[in-house]
Parts: structure tokens; sequence; C-alpha cells
């Protein structure tokens, strides 16, 4: 039984013991959060459970293993930081780090101390991200031409990230997963409508080297909630839409042909073909039990995160890209690090 | 009754030949094509009609008013140029010319000889872009935070165009008729994914003084067909489907609200504001019939077109500036001569 | 504060009894289920409130003022009564009884001990039904031509009773609400396909004496689901879908015109006119939590239940009459007892 | 060559004379109409076909070979009947005739004289229709449960017909191709909303000896369009949405299961079974191209139209008792010449 601490009892920590607390092979320890009234919550919920205002108290307790961090952006490092030198396996939500040399660091002090440390990319754990990564791992879409994504909705505004940390940052690691090929250069624009509130707004391209390009439309400015990505391939296209209650998958039989001759490029002796259209089974288990077993799975296996530290680095990388070219209007910038995705 | 010589009776020029024979106060004269089976077919539904394969037969006939252009984007302005150094009023098709250098000869050609030259930018004349103009013009809206649009499907791939000219050049004209403003910069990317062909793939964003972003995703590679535009104001926001048989023009009273205090701001206590939705009647007239008629309108009565050469101008100038930025992957162009639309 | 006792912790009862814990005004005093497992769960959850396997212990309480059964069908009756012999004001789920004789008797028994009787029709606390209502008393529909339903999923099949005490039992309410018109005559067809289980699948038609007609579908073994309204008026039109998100229900100003001459009709020379389309916004409140407040302001004020015993007893007399129709092939059953809806 | 003779331009007329113009192996020859002005039109969009306000002249031209009528349904019989007698070939339009012994005649006629009589029920003709019908028919779905349609739209209301004999004859003839079973009995209920014109809105569910269930749903009283049939089966489903510009037919490999064990049907122990959802490609070709062809291939080569005089009758007679039921509000009609279908 891998005992669970957990630091922060917002927005989304009351998912993570939730989901902790029923898992198997997991056991929430206890819950640490500066605000006392939180505390009382979790009592109410989870008599068993020991809650204090201290993160240090968890970290000292010899009979937490892992630490899982809910708290805002800006304190993600200090506190991993802290909890890998206690000796912890971690839990990060994401983004991992406001910086990547802070992503970095985290990083190489969980290899280091050979810890567990899992970013919390929960898309990657999903039926519909798992079933598209297996067709183009198996081929099926061929190469792959584009990935087209639009996640835009009235509201949640936050406070110390924009837009893109919020929203783009699925796309980040859902294309991490999907193609396994970092991106060369980044163009985004975007823009904040109110002063002094970070963007709302933006629009990203990626480049990668193989000739594949993704685009990521993300706003909390929308009249109406969409979350819908395209992946085109040379053989199959994709599209996945994540509010259909079901069929949330579907793949297209569809795509051009030029032959081989140079001629018919140039003219332009397009073919279009069109099939079948099949929208797979998908799997049903939800996303953060699956991730929440995968941790427990890693830690006593010894196993790699599908979401390690080197992918939520990778992410933290390609928002510093894209925030830096959405200030610049688009202005290219190019990934100095080019790590090869796993 | 005016008289209306057709140049180029390949894909658009069957419509306008069609339009121009039902639309009250013209009459299709003659219409040239290189091929003289197109020709026939002319023949066979309109034997009053003259034919020829010498474009130049139209110039010189006397009894001829106008001329409408259907070919080739590569011989607009020659043909343009020409049309007008005849005298002839000039209807051409989108986009107006080949650079802005050339579209910028027609237009001060035209106004030298004081000829009407309409720029055929349809979408500006159909009941959807109409009504939110009229919304957007009445205030309804409020101050005009972004444009967003989609226009993708499964082909038709082009020769000589890439799918900025072919499709984003909508979006230019729509904005340009909404906005009555002209961007400061663009920031585009996109690719072809087959060798030696225009590209097939853009995203381009538009900056405006103002602070309204405008963006579009233009693809003849995605297996499902949309055309989707949103329009988010202080006060309302716009959906578009142009796909829906009806209702394609839908007002939310949707919107999020800060108070003036800074502090507020500061920390994102947004109000989210949801109230009744709304989908105004449209005008069913045919975009082309409209248009053609104002053609008429506009020769016999001496007005200026809604898509007059200085709006055909600008667009050309949008298509040039978001090729170059493509080119250098999302580089800023800035718009050299910030006209105002008119 | 009304202390309430729950019978039946299955399916339900857990909603009911979440619902009145969080209520004003309202207290969970007891909970009777006849599986001590179920009871353990109760127990767990809210520490404070008394279980028991034996539901006379609620009634035998002099501190319950309320029952509310949530029980299979076949117990409403006896429990129903017990409840109420007991002094207790009752809250019964739909439909309320097996026959429409106990549910006279139930309504005898209740109005003659003045004791409050809430039948649990909860789409008549939605906000999109709400709306609706409003909507046709103010007359913005005009005459109501027609009510078009359909409620189709694939399952849940049940045991004791028929889709038509499952699903088209919404209708029988939603209708009893908007129309205040009781059907003068009901045609039903429907099968089962397992032989030895309840019907899965029903049509069923309900004629009223103003001229109007309504009809619902419902259906356990559809491929998707659907649960969708039309509302067909003289002046205005509805669709209800309430799969939809946001904007559930939709007001058309569309419909056809005749003149008064009687000749016009003969020759069909019938005008369509068609508007705006307006979607209001809607009410946000959970329907549970309304109608548990509405029971306690009833008990509490004395007031008569939107949803009473009357219009629970008009509804069963629909799914008696409607079940018999139906196993006579549509065989026209008229409603012998012609009540006024409230 | 196979020489057409057309009686009727009104509405439906110009869709047959534009087919059969194109259809390889026909040629229009001559075309009837009472109303000069609509020769005209004819004659100036095809000037060699001959034009008549005499039908006669087109039975008494020996170089006519077959005769298609798309007159009101008052006049088929007659028509149809000279047509025969003159020793024409014959292709009617839906419904063939006014009464099921009307229908009788003109196929014994056509039986006797063993000339070609094709019904023109269009539907069967679709790639949609002909795609069920191949699946159907090889067993993918098991046992037909039922077969569910929705046709309902605003207007075109009409004079001499009902709305069963405008909408539902159209499922009438799809269900016949597609079961191969005739019912056995019919119950419909619907109404006129406007005194002294023909229904315009009906329920109508017919009932057939294997168990399959069938309904249909038809209006011209509804404020948006709806074009939707479900069929469930016993090993999968399908939607057929005809207003789905692609992927209208979607197999759905859902289900729910018993076990053989009876105890488990009385205890409703039900298995859900949900799998791959999967929209075959149809074929594009036009429905009316393909059935005119057919029906010149059936006068060449003497072959039974797939939509011939039996069928054509077998839908009057559903027309005829879904009326008579209709009338007698939802009374049983039960279907006296039980012929099994084709």
């Amino acid at each position: 039984m891998i005992n669970i601490g957990v630091i922060g009892y917002g927005y989304w920590g009351p998912n993570l013991v939730r989901n902790f607390a029923e898992a198997s092979g997991a056991n929430i320890a206890a819950v640490a959060d500066l605000d006392p009234k939180k505390l009382e919550t979790v009592k109410r919920r989870f008599p068993a459970v020991k809650v204090t205002t201290d993160f240090q108290d968890l970290l000292k307790d010899p009979d937490i293993h892992a630490i899982a961090i809910a708290t805002p952006v800006s304190t993600h490092f200090e506190l991993g930081m802290a909890a890998l030198k206690a000796g912890k396996h971690l839990w990060l939500e994401k983004p991992m780090a406001e910086t990547s040399l802070q992503a970095q660091k985290l990083v190489a002090e969980a290899d280091k101390r050979k810890l567990v440390l899992l970013v919390d990319h929960t898309f990657i754990y999903t039926g519909a991200v798992r079933k598209m990564g297996e067709l183009i791992r198996a081929g099926e879409l061929g190469r792959i031409y584009y990935y087209d994504s639009i996640r835009v909705n009235l509201g949640l505004f936050q406070r110390d990230v924009s837009v893109i940390s919020d929203l783009a940052v699925h796309d980040f690691s859902i294309l991490d997963y999907l193609l396994g090929e970092h991106p060369i250069a980044v163009s985004a624009s975007g823009t904040n409508h109110f002063p002094g509130t970070p963007e709302n707004l933006a629009y990203i391209t990626l480049f990668y080297e193989s000739g594949t390009i993704a685009h990521t439309n993300v706003s909390w400015l929308a009249p109406v909630k969409v979350r819908q990505i395209l992946v085109g391939g040379s053989k199959k296209m994709i599209t996945y839409d994540d509010l259909e209650p079901s069929e949330k998958v579907k793949v297209y039989d569809k795509g051009i042909s030029f032959t081989d001759d140079p001629k018919q490029i140039q003219e332009m002796r397009v073919g279009y073909r069109t099939g079948d259209m099949w929208a797979p089974r998908l799997a049903t288990t939800e996303a953060l039990r699956l991730e929440g077993e995968h941790f427990v799975d890693c830690i006593v296996n010894g196993k790699v995160p599908e979401t390690d530290g080197h992918l939520g680095l990778r992410v933290v990388e390609l928002i510093e890209a894209a925030t830096s070219s959405m200030r610049g209007r688009g202005e290219t910038v190019y990934i100095q690090n080019k790590r090869k995705a796993s």
C-alpha cells in the first residue's frame, strides 16, 4: 500500500484525494492546505486522514511514500523540490513548473534520487487519446500531416497563468504522446482583452522536423464550448470531439492521392478518396483512476510514468516558447534544446 | 439594360452567366473562352448570346457596357486593365490580382476613367454577413474583441493559388466589411504537404490597432467540412455556421464583466453573464443575384460598389502579407500602407 | 424544520436523501430500507441520520413530519397509505400507484386528513418545462396544435413496469402541466421483444377535446439517446432538447397561415411564415432542489403542490389507458372520468 | 434507345424529363401538359422534344415506347390504364393510385400485356436504403425488432392528399424493400388542424407477423426539418439521417442480451453491449438516374422493376389501412389480403 500525502485542497486537490482514496494500492495518509476550513472538509469526508496547515509535516512523515502537489503553479518548484529532497515520490499538477529551468532541475533531482516523478497530464490516460495513439503507432493513419485543435469556452479566467498554460498545455502533452516528436519551432499569437490580466485567447502553431504541423486555438472568451481535434494522415484522418457523449473518436478513410508522376502533382491532378467512417469503442475507465494506479505501479515496480518529468519538461518548454512568440506577435521561436520525445 | 460580356467559362463563369441572364437590368451579350467546347455549351443554353475565343471581340463591341472576368488569377491584371482601357465597367473575380501593385493600378485606372470596378467577394452579399454587419454597426456586440473563423474541407486543391487565396480571402473581405478597419500586422503559418504544390493549410492571425484580433484556419485537407465563425464583443457574441440549413447566425447574450475596480481585475473576480440566445431571420435573396443587381445599379446610378477595388486591394494586401509571413514561419509582417477601410 | 423519513434507498432514494439534506427547511431524520448494506452506506455518509430495516419505525416516530417513498411501484399504495394514516405528509415517487383506483384512494386519504401529497414528477420543476409553461400560458404559442415527444435510449430494462410507466410517464405529467387539459382518448401501440418481459417500446397518441393531439415515442432499445419534444402552436413553435448542454428550449417564430376565406383553404393557398428563433435563458436551479423546497413550503404554509395527488392520479389513468390500448394494438381507449386538469 | 413520353410537367415532371434526357438508353420524345405555358418552358429547354396539350397524342405515337405519368394522384388510374391499353410501358408517380382496387387493376393490366410497370418510389434507389437492405439481407442486424421513422417539416401542405400519401408513403416502400414482409395490421392516429383540409400530421404503427413493429411520424407542421430512421436488430442497430451531408447511415454494434435462462429474463438481468460504430460509404449515383436506367433495362431485357406494381399496390393498401385507422382514432385495421412482399 502506497501512502500518499496531498498538498493543496483547492480546485483539483479534492479530485486527487477522492481518486487516491479509491485507487487500488493507494492510501491517502494526510492532506496539507493553508486554509483550515478546507481541512475541515477533508476531515468530515475522510475521518481517518491526517490534516495539517504545514506541508513540512507531510515531508517529515516517514510513513508517507509519495507526495501529490495540487497548488498554484508558482509553488510547484519549491514544493516539488522539497518533496524530492525528502525522498518522496512525486505527483505534480500540470504545468510542472513556471520555467523550463525549474522543470529541468526537478527532473534531474528525481533522476538522481531514482524517485518516480509523474506530471498530471490527465488527457494521456483517457480512452480517446490512448486509442488515437494506438492507431497512429500502428500506422493506420500513415504519415501525420497535421494536428488541429480547438479548446474554447466562456471562462474560467485565471489570475496567475495565461490560457496557454491552462488549455494549450493539454495539446502539448497530447502531441508529445501521439507524435513522439518534439517541435523545432513555434509561432503563437494571442492577446488579453482586459489590461492587467493574462492572455485569454491564443493561436499557436508548432512546426516539426518531419513536416507535421500542429495548431491549437484556445480561448476563455467564446460563446460556445468546443473541444475538437482533427488529425490528418496520409492514409486516414481522425476527428475527436471530447464533448460527444459517445463516439468521441471517428476515423475517416479519406484522403487525397497524387501518383508519383511529378507532372500530375504539377497539374494538381488530385484524387479524392472517401471510404467508410469508423468510431472505435473507447475504454471507459476514468482517466484519473488509470493514472493513479499507474503512479502506484511505477513506484512499486520501478517503472517510468507515461507522463514523466521529461514529458512535463518538454511541455513547459513549449509554454515558454509559445508565450515568448505570442508576445512578439507570432515571431518564430526555435526550440533550443531539440530533445527527442520518448 | 446593361449589356455584359463574360470572359472565362470555366468553374465560376457559368454561375455569372446564369446570374446576369436572370438579374433585372442586365443582359448577357457575349461570352469569350479559349475552349470552343465550352462555347458550344453556352450556345446550347443561351442561343442568343454571342460566343468567341477572342476576348478582344468583347472589348471592341460598342454595345457591351461591362466586362465580367472569371479566368485564373494570373490573368486578372492583364484582362482587367484591357477592359478598363476599352472603357468597360469591370466585374473581377476574387482575388482581384496577383499582387497589390497590380491591384493598385487597376483601382487607379478605374478611378481615372470613372468606371465601376466591382470585385466579386460574394460573401459580402449574403444575408448572414449583412445581418452581422448590421448588428455590429448598431453597437449590439459592443467593442469587438475577436473574430475566429474555420474553413476546412477535403479539396479542391488548386494549382496556381494557395489555400490563402482560395479560402482565407473570404475572411479578409468579411473582416473588412464587418470591422471597417485594416489590420496593422499579420502572422501566418502554413504548409504544403505535397512538394511542388501551393500551401494547402494555413493559420493566419490579423492584428488591429483597436485591439481586435482575428484568426482564420483554412485547409483543403480536413476529413469534415466546417464553415464556422465566432465573433466576440464586449456586449454580445455571435456564431455563424454557414452549413446550417437555417439559423446560420446566432447571437448570444453572453460575456464577462469586471468592474472598474483595478483590484477586481487583479484578483480576476470575473463575472460570467449568460442570457438569451437569438437567431435573427436572414434575407434569403441569393447573394450573387443581389451582387449582380448591385453592379447594374452602380453602373446606372454612378454608385460605388460595396466590394469595390479598394476593398479588393486591401484583400490582396492581406494575401501578400499572410503569404510572406507564412513562408517565414509566422514572422510578423506589418502592413505598410495602413489604409483605413471604407 | 421539517423532519423527513425516507423509505427505500435503492436507485432514486440516495438522490432524495442528498437533496433533502441540502434543501433549506428540511432535515433528513431517518432512512428505512430492507437491505442492511444500504443502510451502512447511509450511516457512513450521514452519521446523524437514524437507519432501520423496519419502515414502521419511521411512521411511529412523532418527530418525523413527512415520509418520502422511493420503493418499487408495487409497494407505493400500501406504504403511502400507511404513512398518511400515521398522519405524515407524503412524497411519493412516480408513478404514484399501480392502478388509478389505488391512486384515488391515496388522494382521498390525503384530502381527508389535510396532508400534503406530492408526487415526484421532477420534470415539472425543471427550468425548461417551467419556461415552456410560462410561454404557453402567456399565449405566446397561440392555440396548441400538437405535442410530439421522443424518449429513447438503450436500457435500463425494468422488471416490474413497462416503458410507459418508466418514460412516457414524463410526457403525461408535462402535458398535464403545459396544457391544463386531460385527454379524452388514447391510442397506443407497443411491444416487448423478449417474451416474459414488460413492453420495451411504445408509441402513444393522446386526443384532446380542444383538438390538440399529443404523441410520445418511448423505447429502451435505441442505439442513440434522444430526449426531444416539439410543441406546435398557431403562433409559434417550440423545440426542447434535454440533452443540449445549453439552449435546451428554442422558440421558433414559424407557422402557416390561411386567411378566413374558405376558398383559400380549399385551394390550399398556404402561407409559410419564418421569423426569428429565440432560446430563452432557463433557470438553473436543480429541479429536485426546487421540488424539495416546494414540498417543505406546502407543508409549512398549507399550499397545494404543483404535482399533487390529483395530477399524479391523472397520470396513472393515462398509464392504464395507454397500456390497455397497447394490448389491443392501438384500439381507442376513452378516458372514462374526464377530469379537468387543475 | 427507349423513347419516353411524359405526361404532366408540374412539380415533379421537370425532374423526370431532365433525368430521362440524360439517362443512357433513354430519350425524351414528347411531353404533354394541359398548361401551354409549361410546354413553352419545355420547348425552350429541349427544342427537340414534341409538346402537346393532349396526352392522347403520346399514346397514339407508335415511336413512343413508354409513358411516364407525373400528374395528380386522382388521374393516375385513368391515365395509367390508357397508357397500358395503348401498349406502352408505364412509369407511375407514387402513390400509384387512389385505391387498392385501382392499383390491382393496373397491375393486372400490365401483367396481362407483359408491360413493364414501375412505380416511382425513388427512395429504394438511394445509396442509403440500398446499403441498409444489403446489411439486413446479409444478416448483419440479426432479427429486426423495430423500424422507427420521423419525417417532419413545415409544409408543403397539399390539397388532394394527406400527409400519409405524401410522406408516410416513403416509409411504406422502404419497409417493403427492407423487410420483405407485409404488415398484418395497422394503427394510425392523426389530425388536420385546419377544417376542410387533409390530415397534416399522422402517427402510424405497422404490426408484422414476425414480431417486427414499425412506426412513422409524419407532419407538415414542424418548426424543424427531420428525416431520421432507426432500425433495431438483435445484433446491430442502424441510424439513417437523410439530412446529413455525409455518413447518413451509421451501424451501431449495440444491443442487449439475455441468456437462454428464463430466470434471467424474469429478473431482467440484462446485459448492455456497446461496441464500435461504423458508417459505410454509400453509392453516390443519383437515385433518379439509377431508377431511370433500371426502367430502361427492365424494358429492354424483360426484367421486373424493383419497385414494380405489386410493391406499389402494397403501399396503396397501407395508405388505405392507415387512413381508415386514423379516422377511427387508432382503431386496429387488419390487412385483408395478406400478400407476401416479393
